[in-house]
């Protein structure tokens, strides 16, 4: 069912991937190029520069005018992750280091400076009338700003035990949204003048992209360690606050409470404590994932993510029916319904 | 001479000061939104902005036009200080604490990408057609392009004994003069469509922003104490390279070269080694500026600022006389005659 929208990805991004690439060459400072291009250059599948063009489709206009919007929203996502990776000193991803881990904290700083500043280059290459590109960098800009106070109240997260509802709807939709929200906004810019639409394609990226995160932490805690590439509940280990937490925190008693406690965030990184063995590990986390299913947490979230999906679709409908609208739809119930 | 000026200069950065904070109030989250104003509000006499609103008025137009713009290259300035200082582990800046060190790498990274962003965002507010805002994105984003390119020079700098002139003066045209380059032209980007005069304020900027590096660096070795606010030759404590070391190494005998490398760089911080005095250290820098002095170094820089100034002023001949373009004139002089 999902196998031709993963297709049309792939095929779209290879359109993505060549501009990409030329905004970011193998040039002098040669470090310093070289560890920018790392993570574009590590895959990644390029879903935010498919909704860009999908979106520009959607409203009946040409996709090839989104390329360099796309490539900007691409080039946005990959900055922040630089940056988010030195922050939560995270040593791989995509299955290899960290630019950080590679090129040091400096040179990682710098690269993620330089993809950001090469996304407005991007921005600035777009071959559409000046008054849309000012209109998409006014969105792009939007969501970048958005990008750097959900990290912010992300990083303020950790230093607490545990937080709201409300305020992780807030950073979510900082941090996941905001980006989804440009990319599908910004491919509406390109293709159309019809407000409506705009704002209909706005409404579905943010929607979208918040509950991509929420599913994401779901799957944390019920996917197949196999297919997930990592233990589950690896999100409880480190003490990530989800929505999932959230709810627990919301709704469980005193007791539980403190039982989640103990082993929530107890695990970070490869701190084990002395003499504590992997398989411990595990049944502790196990517990606490039974905490957090005996006050309904998970299938909570699992539901707004659900929901939001609906909701995103609902929008939609404003949009005449095409091909392009139906792959936005099947991408966002993916999004829900994808196990790994 | 220079009061006028530095009173002009003052009465602009009101404007300017007003639009900047506007873009970065106090609002939540908090922590960043502090962290972004730390450098903003600790003065800084807002140089580029002076350079950008007068270089509209020498070109005929009406520089409160060119106050976003102005505002957008400040932003950029602040960012990159915020960076810079994370990787130069530089504890202070203005006499205040630098960003990091109140808030910690983390939010400091995060502090410098709103900046960032907050720049982009001053453009796409600035009231100007977007014909022109794309020509003003286009100029800022290559300027912030060459920043982190002459940025990652500068950090590949650090690990090697030294530099050739020619290494020196490519990093320092990317790390100084690309934004003073670009402030000139965006502020005649904003006033005009002649791209004569828009392709003069680009050289003079460029040719100016290098010369006040330069001179800076002359200063450092130069200069009285007092005025200056830190000890005789602490770039050469820092081993940090400048033109002079730059011209130093390319004409001294090999063991004048020995004999500077026994001080450049070996008193970085408060590192002073076991027993040291900071008498003795004086003294040893001391010794090294006389060596530096031998071969005619500093003479040899601050005549290639002064030479840069006298281009950059050349350049400027092409406007029409008047009184904005005698002020840009006075700046330049003003950056290679200055004490301090």
């Amino acid at each position: 069912m999902y196998d031709e929208l993963f297709k049309k990805i792939k095929e779209k991004a290879k359109f993505v991937d060549e501009k990409l690439l030329s905004l970011i060459p193998e040039k002098e400072p040669k470090i310093l190029y070289e560890a920018a291009r790392h993570y574009p250059l590590a895959g990644g599948k390029r879903v935010r520069p498919f909704v860009v063009l999908t979106a520009t489709e959607a409203v009946g206009g040409e996709w090839e005018k989104a390329i360099y919007p796309a490539v900007a929203i691409e080039l946005i996502h990959n900055y922040s992750l630089v940056h988010d990776d030195i922050m939560d000193m995270d040593e791989t991803r995509r299955g290899r280091p960290t630019v950080h881990k590679v090129w040091g904290i400096n040179m990682a700083i710098l690269a993620g400076d330089l993809l950001f500043s090469k996304a407005f280059e991007a921005i600035s290459r777009a071959e559409i009338p000046p008054e849309k590109k000012a209109r998409v960098l006014e969105t792009v800009v939007k969501a970048s700003n958005e990008l750097c106070e959900g990290q912010a109240m992300d990083l303020e997260f950790e230093k607490r035990d545990t937080v709201t509802i409300e305020e992780y709807m807030r950073m979510i939709s900082g941090k996941t949204g905001a980006l989804f929200d440009a990319s599908a906004k910004v491919g509406g810019i390109v293709g159309t003048d019809n407000e409506e639409y705009i704002n209909a394609l706005s409404t579905w990226g943010r929607n979208v992209g918040i509950a991509f995160q929420i599913w994401d932490d779901v799957l944390d805690l019920i996917a197949d360690e196999e297919k997930l590439g990592k233990p589950v509940g690896s999100d409880i280990r480190k003490g990530k606050k989800t929505l999932i937490v959230a709810h627990f925190f919301e709704n469980a008693d005193e007791k539980d409470k403190q039982k989640f406690l103990k082993v929530f965030g107890k695990y970070a990184g490869d701190v084990k404590g002395e003499g504590i063995i992997e398989e411990d590990i595990k049944a502790e986390v196990m517990e606490a994932i039974d905490l957090l299913k005996k006050y309904g947490s998970i299938d909570y979230a699992a539901n707004i993510a659900r929901e939001m999906v609906k909701k995103a679709n609902e929008a939609l409908k404003v949009l005449p029916e095409s091909e392009a609208r139906k792959d936005l739809e099947l991408l966002a119930r993916f999004i829900v319904e994808r196990e790994y």
